[in-house]
């Protein structure tokens, strides 16, 4: 393995030297410099190593105390970075035969060069080692993000921790929580006890834990902004204060996933009373200069319905709901303004009232990220990074915020300030929503990092999958917990039948899965096949790889190793439905399995052939299209993934 | 597979009808009584059922509503349970074509039923469904419970609760917290906020923290009590308050384990105004009746070193450091008795001097057990339960608190409340302590609840092996968490080789891992092949009783499958030398790979003989005799499993 091509993401210039550094248990790190959250972010890294390598470091902890003059490896930074938007996070990693040498502006940039350093360590026949380097790394977009929805389904703080462990690794440096949404508000006021009481089913950070969350975010280099979504999106809120909202109560906490109505009244006075006290009690939790208001997907129907709305309108001189909504966030934005925040809010919000210092959040398409920038609005992407979408990691690779044919000038670039991958939760729960983030957000990772001209797809996706693998060993589940998923499947009983198949399939994209037949509430189950199944399947990535390969240079090789695959899978379905016969919850994706045993047979007569030079019949091939136009249909709201390679191949 | 034959622990009277309740979306669940964490708890089964099943179920939360009458499944009940002592927790369940009732006395009681409820969940070809039964059932110990030292290594709140879960699912109703030791203070104290400051290297329950354990347990009819070991094990506290200690500070964090001399001033007025206070403190958190103050392992050579001291039990007549201990132990009793508290404490407390409401704690051997119930002190087991040994299951299973042979009488057993699991955290982490507590603790579980008939070991593990699986669906990671520490030793690589040697190796046993040559300190890495083996490993347990059927009956069939392991364990060895060569972590345990390969291939050669009654030759056992006595050898901490059974087979 060639470690120095292993990188993730890859550096803005890296040169190594041959040399090598071994590492053995008299291995010490120091700092020069005082900053606590650095020798603990050092530390854990030093430990990271002993526990990858076993070797039996002995220094306690990271410091930079005098004792550790001996140390190979010097950690210098001249300040202690602020979590600020365009903060330096530069730095330069050198290692020699002697030793480590790693230096920044910021202990920020110093935490970026730890995590690269870590990602070094090679071995060989006489152990470990750093290989010989001169790195000089720093950052394409100062906001690097991660959107999670802990509020559709709720995500204790444990998987907004390991999260940040990731995101950190991966340098990214901004966790935005969506926090409130019709089905549930996820944070405790003292303000307004009702919100959290009255409005999560007992699911919500206490302050505490935020104040946690901020911290730890804070000791790794991370920003946490939060957001409460208004005016609409906001059932929850109702539920303890029905008088918020635009049509008399009661509410109740929404079960059902979608657009809804409900909206609070944009025209009381009590509203902006109530968002003025809340805001303010939620600033002081959140020290991050932004403030998300949401403020997307405003139906404007219980508006309408409202007389007292209507009247106000016309008196206003108001003329539709988009203005009406415009009033709204200018109100918002003085209370903000006066809590010395500044307001960040989806596309919606883009309107020509608003004032230059407000964040657009681009969701809809990048057409408002760019008009946002021509206008002088700073904005950040998140289209193409809705990884709640289950596309590919290479589609979000490759959706770059400001592509190389871009017809921004460089003025108008720099208010386009970066990007960040959007979790939403409809579909995962604790349990898998893992898998859904990680590998592919380290993926949208290298984007906003690595230098624009860094797109190599299969390299990205070679790497990706170490990368993957580290990331578990940093706390992440996506790996670990996609077999459990599948024990409980298969009721206890060996797992490779079910694995077999569900290494093919994958959940339905887009948002096709919520329009399949199937309703899904908040308290339905997310443990079935679709929901055990994961992104960006690699087998099936790498069939399709093998028929481009082969379609474009004829060479059979590229499709010999798949014979082999292709027997398993036709000999799977026997074991496949025998596993479904004890466990019912299988009988769903059993059609999968059936058509996945007649494309392989079909396959093995077709490879076969073209191993030996024979003509495929005209028959075998109508049967072959056939049967794969029939697989293309979802069961379990899942995909079989190697249908379209398949299709490719004979066409 | 036969699912009424699944259940565990085993309960008291059990009989199938024969009949089915089928469980389809419209199934519901109500309780006929108030009880808002029986409500929660029911729900969670209920949602547990439909994650299990892929079913819809359409109900939103499990409640006495009327609007539920339509319920197919009533839970009734008599009243609140309390957390105490000899509290009701029987329960009875009967399942019949049209529905499922369960009744207990107390809410606590039906808890426990709910959870023999969710293991009946079984599956035909029309799918799921409960068996007709009618179980009585009720425990034999009142305290059945679980030790986790959260201090030698540090055991964050996920650790605890996942703990809590798997101890809900096996009935198990106490859990004890270690809090302090030498090499860390866990838990905050605002009244001496140095001991968690200075004593925890940042590692503690915030108090916060502390009443969520307490009450995420309560909610699961679970006690939770603290230990806090004193006079011995505390350094850590002597970090913040060397006043405390025997000899003058300063002091630091032990990061070495075993027995060390530093102990609390038993003369000093300030070590029990100290005492008083902080235990005032945190009986507060826990509103257990009983308090743990360890006791135990106090060398009292610090004691003799201090003039001091020595002066004072002059003064007082007090004869040696027993004595000294007792008086201690007595100034302590009369302040947890202020306090309201019962004693508890490890057998060195069992002293003469104390009074009968104490509870004695035996650890060291099953004689202080019987001697204290015979003397009429209340005592719970350990000896025998500790967990961290890494003995098989069978061993613990088989140790009865009150054995069939007891000399005691049904009076003195009466003072046998029950036993702890004990898990010590010298050698295990985060990341591997639930594979040392789950699944052999269950074994202990049913030795607490079942009847003391129930004791058939090869049923135990049968049943085990299904629990063990469900356990990992209720959050453990036993099973999850091996495959992933596989993966960081193979770096990221195929773990086929390193899985299938590891698989066969346990990491020493009793105290021995270390007395092996190696230093393992609190900082060193608990990342190695010993670390991931599990204990208790099925694959040689199997192979061995393989080996006593073929002894005891002489027919090969018994030995036929374990030909093909035979085969692929010797063609593991270069696979693993190769994954060796590019893992270094990994060479420590080569010699067990080869040692495996010459063994599998004289296997091979002897079982080939056995297989067609030819006659080994003398050669041929000699040398396997000769390489089995030398594969005893330990290698990385770790040993090779089969060797015994081929000895035995060979003998």
């Amino acid at each position: 393995m060639e470690k120095d091509k292993l990188l993730m993401p890859v550096p803005k210039e890296v040169s190594f030297t041959g040399e090598k550094f071994r590492l053995d248990p008299s291995f010490m790190m120091r700092t020069a410099g005082k900053s606590s959250r650095l020798n603990s972010y050092a530390t854990r890294i030093y430990r990271s190593l002993s526990d990858r390598t076993g070797l039996f470091f002995l220094q306690d902890n990271v410091s930079d105390s005098d004792t550790l003059t001996n140390a190979k490896m010097t950690i210098r930074f001249d300040r202690t970075g602020e979590l600020k938007v365009n903060e330096n996070e530069a730095y330069e990693l050198k290692a020699g035969k002697e030793g480590v040498t790693l230096t920044a502006k910021t202990d920020i940039g110093a935490m970026r060069g730890l995590e690269t350093f870590l990602q070094l360590v090679s071995a060989d026949k006489d152990g470990y080692y750093i290989p010989g380097v001169m790195i000089k790394d720093e950052p394409r977009f100062t906001w690097r993000g991660l959107m999670l929805d802990v509020c559709r389904h709720w995500m204790p703080l444990d998987v907004v921790i390991r999260n940040i462990d990731a995101m950190a690794m991966m340098k990214m440096n901004v966790l935005h929580l969506h926090l409130s949404e019709d089905q549930g508000f996820r944070v405790e006021s003292k303000v307004y006890p009702k919100l959290h009481e009255m409005g999560s089913d007992g699911n919500y950070f206490t302050q505490d834990q935020i104040k946690y969350i901020v911290k730890y975010a804070a000791e790794r280099g991370i920003r946490v902004y939060p957001e409460f979504d208004v005016p609409g999106h906001s059932v929850a809120w109702l539920v303890g204060y029905p008088e918020l909202g635009s049509r008399p109560g009661p509410y109740k906490i929404e079960r059902r996933w979608g657009i809804r109505d409900e909206a609070l009244d944009p025209t009381k006075e009590f509203t902006y009373e109530f968002l003025g006290n809340l805001f303010k009690e939620m600033a002081a939790l959140f020290p991050d200069d932004y403030f998300h208001i949401g403020g997307d997907e405003v139906t404007g129907k219980d508006w309408d319905k409202n007389p007292d709305i209507q009247k106000f309108m016309k008196e206003k001189g108001i003329k539709d709901n988009h203005e009406l909504q415009a009033h709204f966030n200018l109100r918002i934005l003085d209370i903000l303004t006066k809590l010395n925040k500044k307001m960040v809010g989806w596309d919606e919000i883009f309107q020509p009232v608003m004032p230059k210092d407000i964040v657009i959040h681009s969701w809809r398409g990048i057409k408002s990220l760019v008009e946002a920038s021509q206008k002088g609005y700073y904005c950040i992407l998140s289209n193409g990074y809705y990884i709640d979408l289950i596309q590919p990691a290479s589609f979000h690779y490759l959706n770059d915020p400001i592509p190389a044919d871009t017809k921004l000038t460089p003025a108008e670039q720099k208010y386009i300030l970066g990007g960040e991958a959007t979790m939403w939760s409809e579909l995962v729960t604790p349990e898998n929503v893992d898998s859904r983030i990680w590998p592919r957000t380290a993926a949208i990772a290298e984007r906003l990092w690595s230098p624009g001209s860094v797109k190599d797809v299969d390299d990205m996706y070679r790497r990706l999958e170490y990368i993957s693998f580290r990331l578990e060993e940093r706390g992440v589940k996506h790996i670990k917990n996609y077999e459990m998923m599948l024990r409980r499947l298969a009721g206890g009983r060996d797992i490779a039948p079910v694995k077999m198949l569900v290494d093919l399939l994958e959940p339905m994209k887009i948002y096709t899965r919520h329009r399949d037949g199937v309703t899904y509430l908040s308290i339905s189950p997310y443990t079935r096949a679709a929901d055990a199944a994961r992104p960006d399947q690699k087998i099936p990535r790498e069939f399709m790889k093998a028929v481009e390969k082969y379609k474009s240079d004829g060479n059979f090789t590229h499709l010999e190793p798949w014979m082999a695959m292709f027997e398993l899978w036709g000999d799977n379905h026997a074991a496949f439905t025998d596993l479904a016969e004890v466990s019912p919850v299988l009988r769903e994706v059993v059609p999968h399995s059936e058509n996945l045993k007649k494309i392989s047979e079909m396959m093995l007569e077709y490879l076969g052939l073209l191993q030996n030079n024979g003509k495929p019949s005209k028959e075998l091939l109508e049967n072959l299209k056939k049967t794969c136009e029939s697989a293309k249909k979802t069961y379990g709201q899942a995909e079989l993934m190697i249908v379209p390679a398949v299709l490719k191949l004979i066409e």
